[in-house]
C-alpha cells in the first residue's frame, strides 16, 4: 500500500507533509490545487500524496509539481457518511489510513486531511496513540479575533463531550504550546471559559481547573488570565480559550450561525431599494476586505492535539485557498517539531502532577 | 412602604405593570422615558412605579404621564454590585423588592426591572416562589433570527448552571408557552441544543430529555424537531431552543461577542481609505436598517419563567427604546394572563408525569 518514499521526515530542512488527497467534498483536484498554492508559499516542502495513483498522477502533472510530490497509491476512500467504528475496522486500504500511517512511520512531519472528522480522529487515535500523560485528545480551532494576532486558539471544540479538571489543565498546556509554535506567541494568555469571571462562578470542575491551571502557568510558560466569558472568545484580551468539547462546539457553532445571520442580513439590507443597492455596490470593496480579514478559509484547519503526531483536519468543503491554509499550518507545526515539543511539555507536567500528589493530596 | 394603588390587576382591561424605576445603569429618567414611549404604543396600561417619590414625581410630571402612573415610594436601591444573598436579607426597602411585591399581591400583571440579574432572580424566587411542578426556574431571551418571527426564544441562558432531563422538559414546555403567548406562534417548533443532530449524540441526559420532550409534544401543543446545533440558534427552522443555563449563557455570549467583532470589523473596513470611507457614507442607510432589524434593544427583556408571576429583566444598560421594548413584552404577557396559562400548562404536565410513572416505570 505504501509506495517508495524519496524524502523522509527530519532528513534535512525539507518539511515532509502527508496529505490525504481524497475524502473532501470537492475531490482530489482541489486538494492538488491547494498543494500547488502551498508550494508557492514554502518551497522547502515535500508531499506524500495518498490516493489512487492514476488519478493523482494526472492532476499533479497538470500542475507541474511532480518534483514536490510522491504519490502513495491507495484505492480506498473514507466517505463522509462512514461511521468511525466502520473505518477503524475496514479502513486499512484508504487514503486517510495511509496518510496517518506515514506520520506514524515518521516518514512525514504532519498529516492533512479534509475527510470525515470522526473517522479521522478514530484512525489517528488507533494509529498514533495518545501522548503519554494525555487522557483526552482535543480538537483546537482558530477563532477570528480583534487585535494583532487575528486568530485565537480555542479547544476542545468537539473531540470529546466530556472534560474533567485534569483534562482542562492538559488542554491549557496543549493550547499554549500550539499558540507558541503555531501562532508565534511566546507567552500566550490562557483563559478558562465560564459563565462569569468571578472565581466562585460555574461548575465545580471549573473551579478546580482554575486553580490547577493557575498553579501550572509559570512552569507551562503561559499567563493565566482566569475565567473568560463567551463574548471574550473573539477579543484581544486572550490567546487561548480552554473549554470542554461540548461547550466549545456550541460556542463555535453559535458564532458561525451568528456570522451567517449577519451576512445574510447585510445582503438583505443592500437589496432593500435601488439606492441601497447602489450603496451596496459602493461598499463592495470595503465589504470584500472585511470578508477577507475574517475569512474562515484563512484559518482553515482544526488541529488534533494530544497524539503522537500532528494531524490537521481541513474543512470538508474547503477550496484550494482553504486547503493551502491547512497545509500552511501543518508546515509551521511540522517545521517547529511541534509533536516533539508538545510531548516534552506534557511529560514535564505529568512529572509536576506526581509532585503535587506527593505534596498535598 | 407600598402606597395606595388606584388600579389593581385584572380589574378591567387595563394591564397593570409594576416597574422598578431604579437600579439601571442610566438611572430613573431613562426608565420614565421608556414608560412614556410604551404608553404611546399601548394606552390601556397603568404603571406602578417604584422608587423615591420626590425624584419620580418630577420625572413623571415632566413627561406629563401622571394619569398613567402611581408612584410607590421606596427609598432603597439595589446596586449592580450587591450580592443576591445580601439583597435577600437586607433588601426589603428597595424598589426591586417592592416592584416584585406588587406582582405577589396581584396588584400588577407583570414586573419590569433593569436591576442586577442575580438579585432580581433571588428576590423573585423568595417573593413569588416557584410554580408547582417546576424544579428550576429559567431565564428566556429573544435571539434575532432569519425568518418571519424575527426572534427565537432560547432558554435557559443562566438562571441555573445545571439542568437534568426533567428540567429540560420543563424548559421545553415553558419556552413553547412563552412563544405562544409572547410571540403569537400557535404551534412552536422546539429544538434541544446539542453537538450533533443524530439521536445518539451528546450527553446522557440529553438523550433522555429528547425522548421526554418528544413524548410531551402533542400534549404540550408544540412540534419537537429534535436536536439542533449552535448554528441553528438564529435559523428559521426552530422557534424555541432548549438548553441548560451554562450552555445557553455561553452560546448567547459567544453570539454577542461575534456580532461585536463583526461590527467592529465593518467599521475598520470602511475606514481603510478615503474611497472606502465614502462607500461607508453611501452604505449608512442600509447599514442603519440592518442595525435596526437586528437591534438588540428591540428584543430587550429576559423573561423569568417558572415563578408565580411574570418578571421581565431589562438590560442594565438599556435606553428608553430598550426599556419600552421590555415593557411591551411585559404588556403582551400580562394581557395574555401568561402566568395563569403557564401554571395550567405545567400542572397538566405534572399530571402526565404521574401517569407515565404509574404506567411504565
Amino acid at each position: 500500500m505504501i509506495g517508495t518514499v524519496s524524502h523522509t521526515a527530519n532528513s534535512d530542512n525539507t518539511v515532509v507533509l502527508s496529505v490525504d488527497a481524497m475524502g473532501g467534498d470537492k475531490g482530489p483536484s482541489v486538494v492538488i490545487a491547494g498543494i500547488s498554492l502551498a508550494i508557492k508559499e514554502n518551497p522547502d516542502v515535500h508531499f506524500l500524496v495518498h490516493g489512487p495513483e492514476s488519478e493523482l498522477k494526472f492532476l499533479i502533472n497538470k500542475r507541474n509539481i511532480n518534483s514536490f510530490c510522491t504519490i502513495i497509491n491507495v484505492k480506498g476512500v473514507v466517505q463522509m457518511t462512514d461511521k468511525p467504528s466502520y473505518v477503524m475496522r475496514y479502513g486499512k486500504d484508504t487514503s486517510m489510513w495511509s496518510a496517518i500511517t506515514s506520520v506514524k512511520q515518521q516518514k512525514a512531519d504532519a498529516c492533512v486531511s479534509c475527510g470525515n472528522t470522526g473517522a479521522l480522529m478514530a484512525v489517528s487515535m488507533i494509529r498514533l496513540r495518545k501522548l503519554p500523560g494525555i487522557n483526552r485528545p482535543a480538537i483546537a480551532i482558530l477563532f477570528p479575533c480583534l487585535g494583532a494576532n487575528k486568530f485565537n486558539v480555542m479547544l476542545d471544540v468537539g473531540a470529546d463531550i466530556r472534560a474533567d479538571e485534569n483534562d482542562l489543565l492538559q488542554y491549557a498546556l496543549m493550547g499554549a504550546s500550539y499558540s507558541r509554535n503555531g501562532m508565534g506567541i511566546a507567552q500566550p494568555r490562557v483563559g478558562l471559559l465560564n459563565v462569569g469571571t468571578e472565581e466562585n462562578k460555574g461548575r465545580a470542575e471549573l473551579k478546580v481547573a482554575h486553580d490547577l491551571i493557575q498553579d501550572m502557568s509559570t512552569n507551562g510558560n503561559f499567563e493565566f488570565i482566569g475565567f473568560v466569558e463567551g463574548d471574550d472568545i473573539p477579543s484581544s484580551k486572550v490567546d487561548v480559550i480552554v473549554t470542554d468539547g461540548f461547550t466549545g462546539n456550541i460556542a463555535l457553532k453559535s458564532a458561525e450561525g451568528t456570522a451567517g445571520f449577519i451576512a445574510s442580513s447585510i445582503r438583505s439590507a443592500f437589496k432593500y431599494n435601488l439606492l441601497s443597492y447602489l450603496a451596496g455596490l459602493a461598499a463592495l470593496g470595503p465589504l470584500r476586505r472585511l470578508k477577507e480579514s475574517t475569512d474562515p478559509r484563512r484559518a482553515n484547519g482544526g488541529l488534533f492535539l494530544g497524539l503522537n503526531g500532528t494531524v490537521v483536519k481541513s474543512h470538508g468543503a474547503a477550496d484550494a485557498t482553504g486547503i493551502a491554509a491547512a497545509i500552511g499550518l501543518a508546515y509551521r507545526l511540522g517545521s517547529a517539531k511541534f509533536t516533539t515539543r508538545l510531548a516534552a511539555r506534557v511529560a514535564s507536567v505529568s512529572g509536576y502532577h506526581e509532585d503535587t500528589e506527593e505534596y498535598g493530596k
